[in-house]
């Protein structure tokens, strides 16, 4: 007898059809005689309507953000009526719940709230009598009663909020993959699930680019320690357990390999060396509004450094125009770019006792004659930029050398 | 300085561009000086839609209705952001309020809830500060913080209900029409525009076929005093008032016309003129759920009476079978009956005080050659059914004969 805090996202929900889907997965666990508590996304492009509907509008200014939330929480609204008529037909005691009806309190940041606080009095008693509790995701309230919204990757942030809050055996994300994989199928044919993947990794993985679970949502697993799965609502595979390190666990050296196409880099060369440098070269950047990925500074020569950062490549011409005038008003010597450049990362725990990982990954490519232009290292991750036109080749070549394989 | 509560149906806000228009109406009053509070129900067909969803699942047992509620009131939440975005847009201080955050209690009937109590607090408190609200209509919330909806017009009532606990000067509902006429305007081409109209008339109208507010808005109206004007959200006319009578008002005869098409009698002949006679009748009727509008019984002769109802014509053989069974239960001697019958009521206040309008109306009908099959009055209306061929031409007849024209 465990409690599972089963979430299902837009494409799971995305139809009546789709949800007859869902619920068998949450009968089959009540079958067997497990607690369940499910939180549901908005259906298919529902949000996408909400939003169109908002910018025939196109107001931004004061107050707009609360009435956006007013706006955007009725999607998650419709998906858990209509599952929980579904499941009431089926014979199952299931009982709706919206944000504030749970309980779940926000700060007032619309359309990017944090969770303060989540009551689960209501939903323990319900679970005690047997009801099966649906709950919108997304959506929370302030402590004045306005309807709010958790932003992006909402969703994901109520189930593994509410499992912390509940105690939950894990926290089930239902997507539509199979779980997380050592590399994207996609690229490399043979990629494996993982059956296990520890939140660092995690983490890594999915800020460079495996765009399964949500940063946030994993951060705040960690934090609270709630084992998180990724699993299909399409199969019936038992996904990706995420959770955290356990010293009996033989971490494998690599978990997986992320990519990232599309990306640029600019280098600023020349540049004196001097405390406060680095912030005068990026605070003009941030503050346009553009995200820097990677940041590079190597050691400097001369009394002067060069500086090199990543951003997306569609913010590469902006980027570049606004490094010309910092590169004059800081007498640098000279701006360069390129903007067909990916990035190629190594992650894993076991990576942090085994120093041989770089230097098979440098050899790996090199033997396929791929050049390495920037490298950049953490604790359980390798990061490569290198041309992008290698990049499938680069990630093929890896894969095998890894062993990472089916 | 005045304080309105404007009400605008679904056909008013339709669209995002049809929302800018409503935006107007309300301008116009602000900028008068007048204090607003809105009530708007959903986007024109977005309940149908909502409504289609949930039929797709097709349950309707335990928890059903509980759930139908969380999703139907959905599509007032979208148009209160929607409208409330526009008119912060334009530079009112506009904000949006749920039926629970205006503090709209009712008891737990689902899909058909009554309100309890409206605590304006808030709502006072935020017209102090200058602030414009606009409220989602049909919606409420019970005393376990369920969402509720109010039922068929439940968003008049909405309007009505806070224009009584707000004690607002006046209740405005917008529709597509110009106000309450003398008759249908499509059957006679001069029907007028009635400037006022009382309670009492507007009910007699209203449940006639005159189908611009719902019943329940106006005995609500009626009960608290509320003044209810009826006008047109695409036009700038005053539409019409409708209030209590004053003593000063010169009453007219007669304040209009309504009809209804789609009628049949049925007469059970013969039967034994005992107690309870009446209620073995149309107990087994009304059981069926089948609505009963006119009710008729003659005085008797030879122990045995006739008695005769009318039903819409979709219900006329379900009713026709049942009231046969019920014939041969009784030992009637008969049973007959007519789908093809229309009703025609004459409506006024000055009529309580004038014998003569009976007898003009039927000596006009008779002109025509136009037989009366069933005559029932009301303090303030006399209905007549007739064959339904002859509706139009009763209509215009009565028009022209009460001199209604314009």
């Amino acid at each position: 007898m465990a409690l599972y805090v089963k979430k299902f996202g837009g494409t799971s929900v995305a139809s009546v059809a789709h949800i007859q889907r869902v619920a068998d997965k949450i009968i089959e666990d009540k079958e067997t005689g497990h607690d369940v508590v499910v939180v549901v996304s908005a259906m298919g492009k529902e949000t996408d309507r909400l939003v169109s509907l908002s910018e025939e509008i196109d107001y931004r200014g004061n107050g707009a953000s609360r009435e956006l939330d007013v706006l955007l929480s009725v999607g998650e609204q419709v998906t858990i009526s209509l599952l929980s008529l579904v499941l009431l037909k089926r014979g199952y005691q299931a009982e709706s719940f919206l944000g504030r009806q749970v309980k779940i309190s926000t700060d007032s940041s619309h359309n990017k709230a944090r969770i303060v606080d989540i009551d689960t009095k209501e939903i323990q008693k319900k679970l005690e009598n047997g009801v099966l509790p649906v709950v919108a995701g997304f959506q929370g309230e302030d402590e004045r009663g306005n309807i709010t919204t958790l932003g992006r990757g909402g969703s994901d942030t109520t189930a593994v909020a509410l499992a912390a809050a509940l105690g939950a055996d894990e926290c089930q994300i239902y997507t539509d993959v199979q779980g997380i994989f050592t590399t994207d199928p996609r690229v490399v044919e043979n990629a494996r699930r993982l059956e296990r993947i520890t939140f660092e990794e995690m983490l890594e993985l999915a800020s460079l680019g495996s765009r399964v679970l949500h940063t946030r949502a994993i951060e705040f697993a960690s934090k609270y320690r709630v084992p998180l799965r990724v699993a299909s609502s399409f199969d019936t595979g038992p996904g990706t357990l995420i959770t955290y390190e356990e010293k009996s666990m033989e971490a494998p050296i690599i978990s997986g390999i992320a990519f990232e196409g599309d990306e640029a880099k600019l280098t600023i060369l020349g540049v004196e060396d001097v405390p406060g440098i680095a912030s005068a070269i990026l605070g003009p950047i941030s503050e346009s509004g553009i995200e820097v990925d990677m940041i590079l500074q190597n050691i400097s020569a001369d009394m002067s450094t060069d500086f090199t950062f990543t951003v997306n490549r569609d913010d590469y011409s902006q980027a570049m125009e606004i490094l010309t005038k910092v590169s004059d008003q800081l007498g640098a010597r000279e701006v360069s770019g390129d903007n067909r450049i990916a990035k190629v990362s190594m992650v894993g725990v076991g990576m942090r006792s085994h120093a041989g990982v770089a230097s098979k990954m440098f050899e790996a490519l090199a033997k396929e004659s791929i050049n390495i232009q920037m490298i950049s290292t953490s604790e359980i991750k390798i990061s490569v930029v290198i041309d992008e036109k290698y990049l499938e080749l680069a990630v093929r070549t890896l894969h095998a050398a890894f062993d990472l394989e089916e």
